[in-house]
């Protein structure tokens, strides 16, 4: 075992860049009155004599950046800040700062993820975005840093930890209780369709419909993005068809929160004419604007087992294996959903 | 000028190191195979000599991280994620990585940018936080660390660019259009009371209401955080006083949501029995649900010229001066503020 090499000290840095010693406490500072040629003759004397400035030499130093990566799709989304709280309250508590990457900014989907895992500038990273790329797909694969799914299963995946709720489960039972309301021909409006959640929210909804006998049809069928407007849109379209749906159940929350406001904007009551579930159980599925059924998955425990799973990992030996961890969900009752013809 | 020192090769590494050539690739790559103590002295080695592996190293030889900070007050506040998203979308677009750090998780409020201000680990910081602590205005005036204040306006810091809105003439906007529909013994509720922008909203409507001889009265104010909660709890003491106010002018958009879901829940017909006004018009003040009234300040733009403030000083020269942006407000007129006694 080789011993830490002797600390170098600014008088050392001084010698070996050719400059005073004020000037390299002012190079390693950044001051703005050094120029940046002798700046950076500095930093070299002092990356070659393995002087620790700062937070970035540590890094090198230590091989950790103590730094976790977040990838989301979308944080305008509410579900994400949600989840990105308790991330951030956890990884802080753990010792960790967060960078966040919005998957829907990059160019191409991935890229920021792509480049966190290339350049290693942090120590895991835990994932939430619907698509990956076979880029990083490769990088993921291939690469050492430890990463771990949450809420979304992007399949084909190996060596990763993942995090989600039964989403087919949930589902199933959203399923069961509009249909014992009595509704027929209900409705289903689509995330995107390569958001695994979305997809897997549709098979138990749907397949329990089927094994009922009361499928769902192509024209009861919307699918968009997870936001308001596409819920607004896909509600407006169906409350307009010659035979409404009396009852519509939405991917998440927020394109249900879309479809309760088409329902205000055509003057259809809610839940006396149309029943309305969701799925998530965000804080604002509560408030008394929406007052939403829905499906609950516990987000907060979730993105406290991501966590784990991510820091276990870190500190821990060799003997780490990837799991899948399936939480259960809950039907949680308020105001929007009813039984058919009460009005 | 001193030339960049020749890069070494990871046979350089492994002879420094003591170790072959593959352990050294390895373990640069953090390979979980390479013993703790062997991939140190590699690094060890690796940073001895200069080299050059990835995105740590670079930061160090070139005292560039390409990472900007944003410090946010509270990601779960709808109104945080729309400055966020445009902050991404504009430092991506830059070449920057984006560090998150949200102040309500930190066990001292600041603790997270004291810590970035300290280590270096950025090129600079976006702050949106409502306050500062003095160990973090001492850093923040010592420190080379290139920094904006967005949105809030915290004083007694120097050297910093400011971003704000003209909270103060478009909360008097908002006076005025109420008390000419008539409203008297109008409401007001704030947020914290240290955060800049309701302090300046306060300073704008109660001095206008003052102006036109019709104060806000102390029974008719009340203060709490940005939130639902807070506008809800508020709003519902309000409208069961003796002599309910016709209208409300709340600090920003949350805190109305809030309110409008107390007039929902106490069976308050808004805008027939009530007025509510709002401030900072973000997108769900247009859903249906609400479709508030409000005050807007034009975030986008205030984001982009946060970006453009922190990236123009970060690639400037030296004549770089602290500026303070102002950008004008607009009254959105939607549904909830009407003339009073038309019910």
């Amino acid at each position: 075992v080789s011993p830490t090499p002797p600390r170098p000290t600014s008088h050392d840095i001084a010698r070996e860049a050719g400059v005073s010693q004020s000037t390299v406490s002012r190079a390693l500072r950044n001051h703005p009155r050094v120029k940046p040629l002798t700046a950076r003759r500095v930093r070299e004397a002092a990356a070659r004599l393995g002087y620790v400035p700062d937070d970035t030499a540590r890094a090198l130093i230590t091989g950790r950046t103590n730094t976790i990566a977040i990838e989301i799709a979308d944080i305008t989304n509410p579900f994400f800040p949600e989840i990105v709280d308790v991330l951030h309250d956890e990884l802080t508590l753990a010792g960790y700062r967060v960078v966040l990457f919005n998957e829907r900014t990059d160019r191409r989907p991935d890229a920021g993820l792509q480049s966190v895992l290339r350049g290693r500038a942090v120590d895991g990273v835990i994932i939430t975005a619907a698509t990956l790329g076979d880029r990083t797909n490769e990088l993921l694969r291939d690469g050492p840093l430890p990463a771990v799914m949450l809420n979304r299963d992007v399949r084909g995946f190996v060596g990763l930890d993942r995090v989600v709720a039964d989403n087919r489960g949930g589902s199933r039972r959203a399923a069961a209780f509009l249909h014992e309301r009595g509704h027929r021909g209900i409705a289903f409006v689509a995330g995107p369709g390569d958001a695994s959640t979305s997809l897997e929210r549709e098979r138990g909804f749907c397949g329990e419909l089927q094994r009922l006998g009361s499928p769902v049809t192509e024209a009861l069928r919307r699918a968009g993005p997870f936001s308001h407007a596409h819920g607004y849109r896909a509600g407006g379209e169906l409350l307009a068809l010659r035979e409404p749906p009396t009852a519509i159940f939405c991917a998440n929350d927020v394109i249900a929160f879309g479809v309760l406001d088409a329902a205000r904007a055509a003057g259809v009551r809610v839940p006396e004419e149309l029943s309305v579930v969701g799925f998530d159980d965000i804080p604002m599925a509560a408030w008394e604007a929406f007052s939403l059924t829905t499906v609950r998955q516990p987000l907060g425990e979730m993105a406290r087992a991501a966590v784990s799973a991510l820091v276990g990992r870190l500190r821990g030996g060799s003997d780490w294996r990837p799991r899948r961890q399936v939480f259960a969900t809950e039907l949680i009752e308020r105001g929007t959903a009813g039984y058919r013809g009460r009005r």
